[in-house]
């Protein structure tokens, strides 16, 4: 009887979409900053669902929410969740689909009357995407202990309000502090948020790691020269050097294996047609899915600005802003994960987060995996994101037999 | 004797320091926007100057002023000039050093006593910089006879004030039209603005063209991506094209004698770290003093953009903002030019000019060269603008000696 469960699609839909509506966007996507009333009232309907669901409703101080399921046994939990806040023009599906689709999942249980061994839980992690507040997956980081409550209310945001001020103004705190809570493993069902997926046109995909992630801000010091007077072999083109790291990334991406390096942020100063640039600021983003290859590439990216300016007599300061390792989900768990998507007899694929997650940081802690359903046109972080129904439903599916698994 | 002539250094840094105080700037340089209150006064000193020095001072209605010393005989004018208007935050020699060093020239055959076959006239030709209003050169155009008075009172800044009112607020025109004014040649003194001289420590630069100037802005559009989650070959990158198309000019500038390819100019939209650019836009100057070459180098570079583009997926449209032809000045003027720097003893060195000039418009209409003196550092268009007293004094020997041979 077990292998013929599956979700409720239009449930799941229905669901997806009541959600949408707190803090719809008139363009179609919406917006819940972490810890806004918009966030706090899609948290309200994730605990007032996950009550008429009779879950056992637990929210801590940073406002993580989970609702738990009990099982014939007392053992640690199975725990499937995401988020529920979004970026200030997001789409509908990012964090949503994990909760909802974790949601539909007990009801598909309680439907049809099955027990679980180990009790299995849902969460909403607050302030994943960071979007308002840093760090991102903050909720996880606190969740897992690696950031302190405290810690985080002190957080400010651009306008100087801090994370504490917002979860206050918002009533968006609980009491509690999950210290009891046990996770025997963590489950995260997410849209792709890229275009992997959609291209191979493969439904499920079983998430085996998520890539590494630095961020190195370059700013570039020449000298301003005139465009016509200038001969080429005087002139210290800070914009010229700039336009090489560009391209190199691109070398990058093609010499070392898992690499993808981008440059989408570069300004030149002054940024006047005759003028050649005196400055130049661009950041390079360098992922990669193996910690050795990503600190190859940060390597060889140093010595080819290092080399490229000195030949021009550009000099170079440059930051890292950003260096999150890669994650390597637990073999285990991601093994059940395509076990469940083979047997409900899904196309599926193994792949790699490029974006960031709170399965990363649970997987620190706890066995975890991901599952990912395709993102049309590779679309996120847009009021046109968008996956359809079927995709949502074989995700769900993938997730709710997993859970099972796992929670015997 | 007339071989032993020498103008007054002093006296022409004096009155260079002079004009300089119109106008001027706390941080050293000056501000005499075409047609403002300190541009009138710019040209009431170079007036005044003009009458004291017994010249027969005219003005046109656009506010070129000519002052014309007469000859033994009533032939065509030997012309010398350039212009005191400046950008926003102009040095003190750009244009300037033209006029001044010119009316030094006079004031050295009046205390000599000496006459000249044919007159020979000093002009100051109106917004020449054209940063207030386009076209540049516009006092020029106006007296070649290229451009209406009227359509040149009718052009706008960007405040929507127009050239006619910003003549008539500031009592600027004149009546004459130089309906009668012959020239035989026109001869410009004027700071290199560039860094070549200065290199070669050489102190007089003969010129003998003006580069032709292309630009062409290049607008990219690609889609946006995540950085992460888009693999490098399902990516649409506008700023990894444009990226390329900087790189591309170089090689431009190696590949074709006598180009030199700048982007200055160079914006990413939306300019976020972890999105692939969807637009991208810039600016691509391109300077040849050879017509046939300068065509070569747009045509390959349309070629180039075209190309790169297709292969990113990303589509490409231009504008072609600027187009002026090179100039080639006068041989015969420009030999005498040289003629007069060796007979001084002065180093020098043929060489083509990269900005553009009044002499270029002139030269359309009349024999004309030009005389460059070395900028330092070759800087210009700012207020650390500088050249040596003896740099100048050389110039404007070469200038007094040239006239001379040209007038008889």
């Amino acid at each position: 009887m077990l292998v013929s469960l599956r979700v409720n699609a239009s449930r799941l839909q229905l669901h997806l979409d009541q959600l949408a509506r707190v803090g719809a966007l008139a363009a179609g996507g919406v917006c819940r900053l972490a810890f806004s009333a918009e966030d706090k009232q899609g948290r309200d309907y994730i605990e007032a669902r996950m009550r008429s669901l009779g879950l056992a409703v637990r929210i801590d101080r940073i406002g993580n929410i989970l609702g738990v399921r009990h099982g014939t046994s007392a053992g640690p939990l199975v725990l499937a969740g995401s988020h529920v806040d979004t970026v200030g023009t997001g789409g509908r599906f990012d964090g949503s689909v994990g909760v909802i689709g974790a949601l539909e999942a007990i009801e598909t249980l309680n439907d049809a009357g099955v027990s679980t061994g180990n009790p299995i839980g849902v969460a909403a992690f607050a302030n994943e995407e960071g979007a308002r507040f840093v760090p991102d997956m903050m909720g996880s980081l606190v969740f897992r202990g690696d950031l302190r409550v405290d810690d985080a209310r002190s957080r400010v945001d651009r306008d100087g309000m801090s994370v504490g001020e917002a979860i206050d103004r918002a009533g968006y705190a609980g009491t509690d502090d999950f210290a009891d809570v046990d996770v025997s493993a963590y489950l995260e069902l997410h849209i792709e948020q890229g275009p992997i997926l959609e291209n191979a046109n493969t439904g499920i995909g079983v998430v085996e790691a998520v890539q590494g992630l630095t961020w190195i801000t370059f700013t570039l010091t020449g000298a301003t020269a005139h465009a016509g007077a200038t001969p080429i072999d005087m002139r210290r083109d800070a914009g010229y050097v700039a336009a090489a790291v560009v391209q190199y990334a691109r070398t990058l991406s093609h010499e070392i294996e898992g690499q993808r390096a981008t440059v989408g942020s570069l300004s030149l100063s002054p940024n006047i047609v005759n003028v050649v640039a005196e400055h130049a600021r661009l950041t390079v983003d360098l992922r990669n899915p193996d910690a050795d290859a990503q600190a190859m590439a940060e390597q060889r990216l140093h010595r080819f600005v290092a080399d490229t300016a000195a030949a021009e007599r550009v000099t170079v300061s440059h930051t890292t802003d950003v260096r999150v390792p890669p994650v390597r989900f637990d073999p285990a768990v991601v093994d059940g994960v395509q076990a469940a998507a083979t047997a409900l007899g899904y196309r599926s694929m193994r792949m790699v987060s490029g974006a960031g997650h709170d399965a990363q940081i649970l997987a620190g802690k706890f066995p975890a995996a991901m599952i990912f359903v395709p993102s049309r046109g590779g679309i996120s972080h847009n009021v046109t994101e968008f996956t359809s129904t079927g995709d949502l439903e074989a995700g769900a599916n993938v997730l709710l037999h997993s859970m099972l698994a796992l929670a015997g």
